[in-house]
């Protein structure tokens, strides 16, 4: 066996298929978000406009957030040294579950270490413990959903994207008396596109299922305390569980769940990714909270972000670039070939000063490479226009947008 | 389907149990490490001696380590608002990235945002790219690490614990051209033992395996630089991987593997766990750069750390209590009931201020539930003779040495 050729192989494979990420080293300045400074290979450094975050709310940099950190760091240090059960628990966790908890309107809350964790420990316990479980999920669900329904052991159900009727069906065809998990998101990260919660929470309803939804594309940003797309929906009470991440719209790092307080228990009590994890930093939790709070009863940034991405959508769509018309923040705009998307992305950075990461296989299905466009509250109307002006010209040299039709 | 019969009955088997898990409400305070404030379920709080913390050096109070979080909070802010890939990729990664490598005598390391995951990812990955895998791993090997090998998809073949000769006996009934992974670590948590690493790593090279060794409760601690046992016993360099934490000596959050530049590559090129997860913040990043860079230069806290774990074991022994001789700074004093477990540790926090969480099932197997007790170089000789006297105390009420003999 040689593994270094194994793996020399492997890299090459994804280098000729255009897989082969290469990170750009940032560097974020508070204060001057969206902007950040591009650390070159060459070892030069240059100021870019970030265009793919999802700090969607620049709270990362919000003074609130910080100055609860700060305090915290010098009340409580660095790290808890612990796992939650054993000297890992601190105020700071507990209040902010508190907080998460009255957000979606929910008896309980539990926090992880991240999104990616939270959605594998809660699918991967209750999938596990309810005896011959089914578990109905949306093609498009993220990757730790997967991995979390995966792990479980359930049976898998997948139905069709954001297809209330083809999960009926599929529910239709499964015993009455097995229990069951509906698992979907409500605004989908790639597409931004959004679930028709409420016939999805009808029919589960109709079966007798516990709902499961993702949220993290949305909390912070929709809902009149940012709760949502359930809360702005008034649906929220419908979801059994509402997971959400502390590290998007709130700007910080981690993830959570909500809901009944048993289930919550349930998941604390045997989840096997949370029990042995030491628990998020002391001031990561209060940097969240005060991150929460604020947003709660501020509606200005997400106003002022979706206006923002309504006023660059019309932009993009006035300069016929192959923008899908998103309900959400999320302005996709599709390239549909690994190599041109990379080299549209260089020349983005390398040109203009705009830093748009490539999105390709597996993130996406191939075909469907594309640049993930997130506006923020803090992208000026000239940020938008460089940003318009930079892909019509790589269009008129690289004629990408016509390589897409003619696919 | 009664969800919710469901979810009280498994909790209520736990309780029945004693394995049913409630949390320490702690405050930590800087300065003041190890003590902490306690936030009783009453709502009064007390001061309490923190006797089974992670946070083995008190990295986790460092001046240099809190300054270097203070000071990339004003500069960079909270979150990164993305994956390493989508604008997650900061300059205190790489930096931090770079600096464990040296740490390890390795080419390249890759952070995770727990040492979980970093054990998901490297294992899973590793298993599942190399054709027909078989991964021999130590019988007590951690959750993370049997969880990365359950999904790999690999052969795993246990052997059984700190045996080389069992090891050699499973591989060679292998087919010598299949590739192999043995995955040990080096310090195990709950019972403070030491692998042979060397003998492991002759066996692996006699059947051409990757060796692949956990030193989360090694790394900061052992070494001239605290690079670990590996490091101490001039062993680094025959570990393919070694994989570490950021989070016990070094005081922060976060995890990591070091080795081949190579592999390295391949496992943040395609473990799920790593590329679909918002990164670390730059902050926690520039903490552990701070602790890792102090503790390769400053022996003194290991050192002091080393002293205490001798004396109080010392003093546990001529107390004739049941500490296991470890050759480590983790001391477990076997009680063997999780009830009476349980009930020790709320006398010791309730009547002499002193927290100990009592260890049960699954964190050890049934029977071998237990006091970890973790001395860290702040705790004082009054600490010391307060938790032995304290624990001759509730013996003489309890016989709870008696009760493990007779067992």
């Amino acid at each position: 066996m040689d593994y270094n050729r194994q793996f020399q192989d492997l890299l090459a494979e994804m280098k000729l298929d255009g897989r082969y990420r290469t990170f750009a080293e940032l560097e974020r300045m508070v204060g001057q978000f969206p902007q950040a400074l591009w650390h070159r290979p060459d070892g030069g450094t240059q100021k870019v406009t970030v265009w793919c975050s999802n700090d969607y709310l620049g709270m990362g940099q919000h003074p609130d957030v910080l100055a609860a950190m700060h305090e915290s760091i010098d009340f409580s240090g660095a790290g808890t040294g612990g796992t939650r059960n054993i000297s890992g628990t601190n105020r700071q966790h507990v209040s902010l579950e508190t907080e998460l908890a009255d957000l979606h309107g929910k008896e309980a809350a539990l926090i992880f270490t991240s999104g990616w964790i939270s959605n594998l420990a809660a699918l991967g316990t209750l999938g596990r413990i309810l005896p011959n479980c089914a578990i109905f999920s949306d093609a498009l669900n993220h990757n730790s959903m997967i991995e979390g329904i995966r792990r479980s052991g359930a049976e898998r159900l997948i139905f069709r994207h954001n297809d209330a009727a083809h999960l009926d069906e599929l529910m239709s065809g499964v015993d009455p008396d097995r229990p069951k998990i509906v698992a979907f998101e409500s605004v989908y990260s790639m597409d931004g596109d959004i679930a028709p919660i409420e016939a999805i929470c009808d029919i589960a309803e109709k079966h007798n299922a516990i709902t499961y939804l993702d949220e993290v594309h949305a909390v912070g940003l929709y809902g009149s305390r940012g709760g949502g797309i359930a809360e702005r929906e008034g649906l929220a009470e419908r979801l059994t569980i509402i997971e959400g991440t502390l590290a998007k719209a709130f700007g910080v790092i981690g993830g959570y769940v909500t809901g009944p307080a048993l289930l919550i228990d349930v998941i604390r009590s045997m989840a096997d990714s949370f029990i042995f994890t030491t628990s998020l930093c002391p001031h990561l939790a209060a940097g969240a909270l005060a991150a929460v709070r604020h947003i709660k009863t501020h509606p200005e940034e997400r106003s002022r972000q979706a206006e923002n991405a309504a006023k660059l959508k019309a932009m993009l769509m006035e300069a016929n670039l192959p923008v899908l018309d998103t309900p959400s923040h999320i302005l996709p705009v599709i390239v549909g070939d690994a190599h041109l998307c990379r080299r549209i992305s260089e020349r983005l950075l390398n040109e203009y000063s705009i830093y748009v990461q490539p999105i390709n296989y597996p993130t996406v299905p191939r075909g469907q490479e594309r640049l993930r466009v997130t506006p923020t509250p803090f992208h000026s109307e000239t940020d938008m226009r460089s940003l318009v002006d930079a892909l019509v010209a790589i269009d008129r040299d690289l004629g990408w947008t016509g390589i897409r039709s003619a696919a």
